[in-house]
């Protein structure tokens, strides 16, 4: 299908951009020695983790078991759980365990970490868990040098499961935007984790694996001493945060909502679009930034960023088209004529991790602009 | 299934409240003698909307052809496509028709209008089509006095279209909070929509139908002279944006995430939990109102609101659960005490058409406390 013929509002997903951006991480990775394991959460798609394994990643993370049953089934093996497990979620592990799936569980407390070795003692079962560090403070894990690490470990280890790393996300490098503050980051995350794999070793619990990452630490690392391997995921379609941040350009961002123009509001300088949030996502994620992109940056269909436009608000299925200045559609003309009834655009958005989630489907777009739907699934 | 049998998150409808809500607005609009067309782009759940037809609603509005073609394809014929269409929707719209659905379109601007004329003179069809009126300035549609309400009329009028009536949507009762100013407001909705009316049927065209409404503006209507129907979506459900409106109370709430305790932060005060914003949506809307409730209002298993504490943080999967208060989790004692692991909590929502946009299906709760799954659909 040609982008012309896609009913609006669909996610397209430019599929050599995407290519791009994991061969760009891939490489990374390969310099400095440590495998990648790409976290799947931002696709939920089977056809863009193909590509991704096929560059060259270990395996995936996950963020959701409904992530690991389903692309256990799509025939990937290797799967890390990355969310302290719920022990009610215990049986649902067992039974991928049970269909072969190497899935590993994350934990970061004690009293899970009992749950877990008690479950798999009842149900004769030995679970790899790896353990979250806290490297950045800024949402979960055990911090290096607190107690409750080598409980967690002897818990494990002592009870007959598989310690099977250590594991940290530093999310609050979406917080920064200079290359030396994320550099600084990406060196606190590694040796963060490393000291509490160390603090493991000594205290006689095996801990093969030092896993990071945050795609932008991961881009912004230098040396990963210590480090088997690295996370990152919304690295492989980016978005207006992470051009923020400073890791990618505005060329670099592969997902864009493709929107039509179905009104106006000549007096106040707005096209209306029939992309809203809840295409778009209510994710404001630029609006602590330097810029604020309001819910998305429009392009041209050709992909051309449409400087001084912005989407200013959204309504469920309703977007604003703008200018950034007040006053600018004056100086640029009748908006009904630079943005008429029927026109499509491409709205670059703030975070793709979440504005993917609003759609059931992807459109992937080739470089002769053909396009193919690509399944994504919902729900946990 | 038993509430402590469900798999976390999950989106959870108390029926008994969604009940009593859909009562109330049948009740009001039955003394203000008109009738009532909710909106369904809220639930998308072919089961809610059930309900509210028994209990006397006229047909449905919808905000997407989607859920057009869904809910006729469940049973449902009267159906307002309450979004400006844009002209490459024709086909499926058209489609519609044919299949004996009773849809009528919507329209703000000439160029669409001729459009749909010249289309439907093309395909021999005759669409009913409704002009949007603008009554305060917050989004689309043509405000009462303007000249081109006329154009649009006679454009569809003179080239063989059915214009079915006018309708409109005070989306700025959103920012209210007073009975007064909403009171005001619904006179302002309903006075703008029957001068619109006024105007079209002065001009020769006829105008049979005048539709107005949100849930702020559909409740505090005393009055309701010239209005044949009514439109609202959110009052199905209610959430916190509209209890800091002033138009329900936090026990009228009838969805609420389920949630499990996965860890915490003692020296923080944070309880995590597995309802990130992939389950309560990225939705802030009470961010700007008198009461920011972050995230979503943590309320016990059986409903009770867990007052002084709040979901202050949200990532894809993890929730932060922290005291409203700097220092107050010192008062209230261990935060692992009071949220061990594995405990199980309901989230009040901000925002409930977003939040329910992130779940493939709810589970209902029947008062005796068992569920059973309501499916929902996704995408456009």
């Amino acid at each position: 299908m040609k982008l012309e013929q896609i009913d609006t509002p669909a996610a397209l997903i430019d599929i050599a951009r995407m290519q791009k951006n994991i061969a760009r991480m891939q490489a990374h990775m390969n310099t400095l020695g440590v495998a990648f394991r790409p976290h799947v959460k931002t696709t939920k798609c089977i056809d863009v983790v193909r590509a991704q394994i096929a560059a060259g990643a270990r395996g995936i993370t996950v963020s959701t078991l409904k992530e690991a049953e389903a692309f256990h089934a799509a025939g990937v093996n290797d799967i890390l759980y990355a969310v302290s497990i719920a022990p009610s979620k215990l049986p649902r592990a067992l039974a991928l365990r049970r269909q072969g799936c190497n899935l590993k569980l994350v934990v970061d407390n004690p009293t899970a970490a009992a749950a877990i070795a008690a479950f798999g003692d009842q149900h004769g079962a030995t679970f790899e868990v790896w353990i979250e560090v806290d490297t950045d403070g800024h949402r979960s894990g055990i911090t290096p040098e607190h107690e409750s690490l080598l409980d967690v470990g002897r818990i494990l280890h002592e009870n007959g499961m598989t310690v099977g790393g250590v594991m940290t996300h530093a999310g609050s490098s979406y917080e920064l935007d200079t290359p030396e503050a994320l550099a600084a980051l990406a060196e606190q995350e590694r040796a963060g984790c490393v000291r509490a794999a160390q603090r493991l070793r000594e205290a006689g619990v095996p801990c093969p694996e030092v896993s990071v990452g945050s795609t932008p630490t991961a881009l912004a690392a230098t040396q990963l001493n210590g480090v088997t391997e690295v996370r990152a995921g919304v690295y492989v379609f980016f978005d207006l945060v992470m051009h923020n941040i400073g890791v990618c350009a505005l060329e670099d961002i592969a997902l864009s909502v493709l929107a039509t123009v179905i009104g106006h509001q000549p007096e106040k300088g707005w096209a209306i679009l029939d992309a809203g949030w809840m295409a778009l996502s209510r994710d404001r994620g630029t609006s602590k930034q330097a810029h604020d992109f309001g819910y998305g940056q429009p392009c041209l269909l050709n992909g051309t960023p449409l400087a001084g436009y912005v989407v200013s608000g959204a309504n469920q299925e309703h977007g604003i088209l703008s200018p950034t200045e007040k006053g600018a559609h004056e100086a640029n003309g009748d908006i009904t004529q630079r943005f008429p009834i029927g026109m499509k655009l491409r709205i670059l958005p703030n975070h793709a991790c979440a504005t993917g989630a609003q759609f059931p489907e992807y459109q992937a777009v080739a470089p002769d602009g053909q396009s193919v739907p690509w399944m994504r699934f919902q729900g946990w």
